[in-house]
């Protein structure tokens, strides 16, 4: 780790008039008193504790090692749970109202009005995770807890955003992050894409080449990232091409903020079902260096707000996370903090707290492990279902797609009429994809162009039409449309489709490729 | 209640640019194929249920009937519980991840990204609860869950006010409610007021006499009111106030946002101990008769945004709350809970609405008879140590206090030396405040104009040095300061302090006043 110690200072001009404007806390002045052992406080405006409902909240946890840790031939077997009723193998946690010691976690203080920056035991825990798994490249970094990504990411480019800015984000991108900023008059200002997420060749051009006048704002001083498992691409930016966005960083004066739910769901490449081998056990060290990092390990000069989520390592409903970014950042997203959502719900901090203290350090990274093959026997399942159903002919990618390898769909030959259909002739494809190596989504391509109708209705009403026809016969995938953060749709010749395949058991994914299936070929009248 | 259905249309126009610029919900277009029975969703980035850790939550919670109902001579025992370590009696829930029937409640459910209007369950039971109790004077108004309510006056606010605007609020002010706005250049409008809190005829004058030129901003309108147990002063605003205040909104077009986490503890005016007599039960409706109705019983036109917690009647660490307003601004606040806070914390919103539904209603309005009482012992044992501490002398008031009886504290008679201390004559008080009949607090002004360095020193500066003595000696309360929202002083001519009686136990509140009464007398030299 290196001993540079960012200069918050000089990113100050980043901040927002609004971030700006935030007063310093109002207990600053107070702390001397605060911490003053045997102070009686009727300062602040506390309920009695004794008068919480809740005695005790106790849950029972999974044990971390609940799945294979491994992909070695081991399926998906949570549905005989369901089916036989059959108890999985769980632990009891509890945290009373009052501890015996002040130190373990209690109610009386969890479900207290509390420090915005979280209980003391869990920052503690995500600091601790941080530090071992991302490998920040300075020393002095926070980490902050908060109230789940979507929050934060809101707070954060309100922190750094004025209206009438613009947030450099990929081509394609998740709408609700979207939709955080625009109503602030933020707008979203995108960059060409390929096969690892957003392109540093394409972010240097339209740096390079940035025309005030013309784009009616300013250059834009902040890119919105999600680098692993991209929402809805599914791409995966890897070191080298974070060294090079982050070179570009420093050189135009760039904070960049890390949206990274999808961070430990890194299934690694697809494998068609014949060539996969069973894996071999990781250590934690091999399993974290088989991840690829966050941009904090290179962030030497603080320009990263990084965004950790429990969404999809624990619950969405946990509506917890946290911020590693420099120190000055920390201090006005606190800010922000105080005077809106305040702490995270505290029943959440002190059960996902002492579920980690459950588990402890080795159990979490064992838990990370199980998650990881398990979104990958679903991701494997859902691309094997699609080898089942049309016939897959892989090429090399362009544009979009450079450098990966492509999966065309294309009418499987299953009878004889098909040989003699000349509509289409058998190896055209209809759609493609990229089998993602990360997260939770396969984004695919439709081929419009192949539609009769293509000169006529164009992509972006065929696109919702056959989105309808998938609806109308039972299936409902994300229309490409919702995550163009523009209005833009002069270069989009194919359809597009977002395919989730965290939340669908086996039957339903081969359900949902039967219905693909069937409408697909109806609608492209092949 | 009446027919009228208000217009929600006529009320556009209130809507910041932030708000009108909100996108309509993402999810409208696909609303009739999500509610389609048996359709199969690939469309959300949803991880799987089977994968939370959470196989089931639990908690023993308090039995409605835990505290006593009246004041008839029972104190509080909370203490011994601790002392002798014995139980209280408790009653256990517990929520499944997979419940038999879809209606109850359930981890997969409460922990999954849902809506952020939150769980239909404690939905319900809200909607219930304010139709029950605050008796809206429209029926459609609706109720939506949040993330409490700082979180939710923040949301609120910026759903009103564009920056450059102002808002009514009292002359003395919850902080954090001003910490919301002020970054963003909406900044508070002060309003005198009495013991009732903000006064309509003040209001008046300042929305006539408006000058926007002078003011530097258009006449504003949104009122920020916290209109029972005020925060910092304790005031509480009657029915026939609360009319023509709501009178002034309807001529002069201004939103109400009425900030209630006190409403449940009404203690009723506070009476010497030897005039107390015990009160006899109250069957829930007289309970509900007996409290100061809310701004929604006679908010006829839709005028009323309410924001209730359980803070105070659950746990703040519950981060929960809801809104009661009219669709139109539900919908928009909606819009920036989806993109910001998403839903409430899903432990949080199943686990308090598995004590509502264990409690049932009318076990509910027995916890909040048992919370009154518990608040209202607290606010006697706090007043009544002043009483021992001080010769207290009652007075009407004047000013901010018209119509009020004025507790006044000076020196008590001790010893012959206070006798023939010349410096202050014994009937001169150095303090004064007035007992509320609501809330958490206790208002203090000290008389620094019985201060020998009043001429030199002001109002302020004595008010810090004061604040620092009381908290060198051992005692935090608030200062005064921290409650102007403004930073104007020119008609201050005592100093204030807020004490909260919520949260220190008997003993606690005894230390308290001896510290205080030992300082104050030390301070003021008499």
């Amino acid at each position: 780790m290196s001993s540079f110690k960012p200069d918050a200072v000089e990113l100050r001009h980043h901040l927002s008039e609004v971030a700006k404007a935030r007063a310093t806390s109002p207990l600053k002045g107070l702390q001397k008193y605060l911490n003053k052992p045997g102070l009686l406080s009727l300062a602040g405006g506390l309920p009695a504790p004794d008068y919480f409902p809740f005695a005790d909240v106790s849950a029972n946890i999974l044990v971390p090692n609940s799945f294979p840790s491994t992909t070695s031939g081991e399926s998906n077997f949570s549905w005989i749970w369901k089916l036989f009723g059959a108890k999985e193998k769980t632990t009891a946690i509890t945290i009373p109202k009052y501890a015996r010691r002040p130190e373990d976690l209690n109610l009386a203080t969890a479900l207290q009005y509390g420090l915005s920056s979280g209980l003391p035991q869990l920052q503690k825990l995500v600091e601790n995770f941080s530090k071992r798994v991302y490998d920040p490249a300075y020393n002095d970094c926070v980490t902050m807890l908060h109230a789940g990504n979507t929050d934060a990411w809101n707070k954060a480019v309100l922190t750094l955003c004025n209206p009438g800015e613009g947030v450099l984000v990929s081509k394609w991108t998740y709408p609700s992050a979207m939709a955080s900023m625009t109503p602030y008059n933020i707008r979203p200002v995108p960059v060409d894409i390929d096969g690892q997420g957003m392109r540093s060749d394409a972010l240097r051009t339209v740096l390079t080449e940035w025309d005030e006048d013309a784009r009616g704002m300013p250059r834009p001083h902040v890119i919105y990232a999600v680098p692993i498992g991209e929402n809805p691409t599914g791409t995966t930016t890897g070191l080298q091409r974070k060294k090079e966005i982050y070179q570009l960083c420093v050189e135009f004066d760039i904070i960049l903020v890390e949206d990274d739910p999808y961070f430990v769901l890194q299934e690694g490449p697809y494998l068609p079902k014949e060539q996969r081998k069973p894996g071999s056990p990781q250590t934690d060290e091999e399993f974290i260096a088989s991840l690829e990092p966050s941009y904090l390990k290179i962030d030497y000069q603080g320009r990263v707000i990084r965004l950790d989520t429990f969404s999809k390592t624990m619950a969405p409903g946990c509506r917890l996370g946290w911020y590693t970014c420099n120190a000055m950042f920390a201090e006005r997203l606190e800010r922000a903090a105080e005077t809106s959502t305040q702490a995270p719900c505290g029943f959440s901090q002190s059960l996902v707290a002492s579920t980690l203290i459950q588990w402890g350090e080795a159990g979490y990274m064992r838990w990370l492990k199980g998650l990881r093959v398990q979104y990958t026997l679903r991701r494997d399942f859902l691309v094997d279902c699609f080898a089942n159903e049309f016939q897959l002919i892989t090429t090399s990618g362009t544009d979009m797609w450079a450098g990966c390898q492509v999966f065309n769909g294309s009418v499987k030959p299953k009878s004889t009429t098909h040989f003699f259909n000349e509509k289409v002739p058998l190896s055209t494809p209809i759609f493609s994809f990229v089998p993602p190596t990360s997260g939770m989504f396969v984004w695919l391509k439709v081929h419009f162009t192949e539609h009769p109708a293509y000169s006529t209705l164009g992509v972006k009403e065929l696109e919702t039409k056959l989105f309808i026809e998938f609806a109308e016969a039972g299936l409902l995938i994300g229309p490409g449309a919702m995550f163009n953060p523009t209005n833009e749709w002069s270069n989009v010749t194919s359809g597009h489709y977002r395919v989730s395949f965290s939340n669908g058991e086996n039957e339903e994914l081969k359900k949902a490729v039967d219905i693909f299936g069937k409408v697909l070929r109806r609608f492209m009248e092949v």
